[in-house]
């Protein structure tokens, strides 16, 4: 409705946020690009709580919609723009709009979001970054809406607090969390069947994939090291590229007693993604930032240029040199 | 203490249990063998609760106690037989006390346990088998004694609940399961950490043995089946076996896409033993019912005499068969 180039983004609470979403009828909600559980789960809760109060509503996702997600994530209503208040929905940052971004920048009313890094480009922002996944938002101010929840709302948003929280797995998980999930299982929502869709299914493709990487792996360093790679090669073979990958690095960090679990990813003929996962002491931010990276204490990644050969030369001997300098600092402690 | 040879099982409450821990002073308690993280977890909670009000106690397993499970099951106190209170905690069966059995069979004093198939084997008995694990009804007896929750007693019992409903992702799990995690998040108990520990760690030699699982994977009857081989030379290979291996059957149901997920492992020269993960319609019992074994709908398995390849071709066969019922009904229907 209202361009938002002034960039004055007006930061509301929960109760206000409820009141936002009372005052307004015709919504398009959108996702961010490469969709995942939360925001799909977010975007459709939202979506079912509006329609239950007599809203007329559309989701607009940037890609394609998974087809594992079909089932909370159907066909919606069609909103004309013209008179449609525009909401994101974990949705960080306008750029993550991806091919929405043209249509939609400066034009988002309302984003609610849990990222901390959320860079408050929408006119009016409910943002809790303590929650671990904006569906615990969503819950929330459902709750606060005095909105009905359905099966089908409750499946949309356990769907984003199991994904986004690597089914009650990371660090982000608090209390709160699974409190929700305790109410939410007061509904008909199947969470064994969920999980199983969202964390124990892998295609042909991606098993073929993981019998190439596994064979292919490397032990270094008394096995403190284990060296997954992903070669042009492989992915061409099985088709498997984008998010399909990112379990690649789980496996790297699953070797018992590791302190560094790399993936190399080729991402062109003469470039690579280099994934790092650390067990303390190791930094995996400051070893990435050797490499041009950076990132966190326990993950970081690098983009590493030169052959397969001479890219894992590079990672392993700073990885080397970190485990050299821990070792130091053992005997001389 | 006492004999229970003439098999009466007095079932108590909650309350009741709570006082007759109250009412003794030293405790021997008895996990199941081959230990997992539910018998260990409520078991050293109980410990740790009573040593909090003053109570001598003692844990023993009749197996060695994997290393995972330092973080909170630490060497207890030596408890003399001849004065001691005996407590079997997650154990359904007295068949189950493995290496122990001869000493404490028709010696257990109460047992703590959650699985509806307990043979009423102790004297008392404390079973709520609508808990998905142990340690539901351990944090619920704990709380019933208002005896304080250390941060170690709050790690042994997020162990075992995590650990029994695989991460909150089985069937079992209830609001209530949530509801304690989210109770047990009050203390400082690195969930993720554990959760890491538990279920993303797997030892080089499994991982080999994983690799060598894949490259003889075999897909049947247009990828609706899915067939795992582990022989025998691989598990010499690797030094891979008996729990090591319960991954396997978790890889042959991942399969996208697949009604049946078949794992046969060798267990003697001309003996297999077969694990079936089915999806609906697929009955996984009714199909091993034909190889002579048994189970649940989703889940089950039969020892089949043979070679490999005439193994394969049974379980195969009995396969086939289903599907095709499975299609015939779809075409009639």
């Amino acid at each position: 409705m209202n361009d938002n180039k002034n960039g004055s983004c007006r930061e509301l609470t929960l109760r206000q946020t409820a009141l936002y979403l009372k005052k307004h009828n015709n919504y398009i909600i959108l996702t961010h690009a490469s969709p995942d559980g939360d925001t799909l789960g977010s975007a459709y809760a939202l979506y079912y709580a509006l329609n239950e109060i007599g809203k007329t509503a559309c989701v607009l996702c940037p890609d394609v919609i998974p087809k594992k997600y079909d089932y909370f994530a159907r066909k919606t209503d069609h909103v004309s723009f013209e008179n449609a208040t525009v909401i994101a929905v974990d949705v960080a940052s306008e750029s993550l709009l991806g091919a929405l971004r043209e249509e939609f920048a400066g034009k988002v009313n309302l984003c609610i979001d849990h990222h901390i890094s959320n860079t408050k480009y929408a006119q009016n922002l409910y943002l809790d970054d303590d929650a671990a996944a904006t569906a615990e938002c969503m819950y929330e101010l459902i709750e606060q809406m005095k909105v009905n929840i359905n099966d089908i709302t409750a499946k949309a948003l356990y769907t984003g607090l199991t994904t986004d929280t690597g089914c009650f797995k990371y660090s982000n998980v608090t209390a709160k969390t699974h409190i929700i999930a305790a109410e939410l299982y007061s509904y008909n929502i199947d969470a064994t069947e969920i999980n199983r869709l969202m964390f124990d299914t892998k295609s042909k493709n991606l098993i073929e994939l993981e019998k190439m990487v596994l064979e292919n792996a490397e032990y270094h360093f008394d096995d403190k090291c284990f060296l997954l790679t992903v070669t042009a090669d492989m992915q061409e073979k099985t088709g498997c590229s984008g998010t399909e990958l990112e379990g690649i690095a789980v496996i790297s960090r699953s070797l018992e007693g590791i302190k560094a679990g790399i993936t190399i990813k080729q991402t062109d003929d003469d470039e690579f993604k280099v994934s790092l996962r650390t067990y303390p002491p190791l930094d995996a931010s400051a070893i990435c930032k050797a490499l041009g990276g950076g990132g966190h204490v326990a993950a970081a990644g690098a983009t590493v240029k030169g052959t397969l050969e001479e890219v894992k030369k590079k990672v392993l001997d700073v990885v080397e040199k970190a485990l050299e300098e821990e070792n130091a600092g053992t005997v001389t402690a």
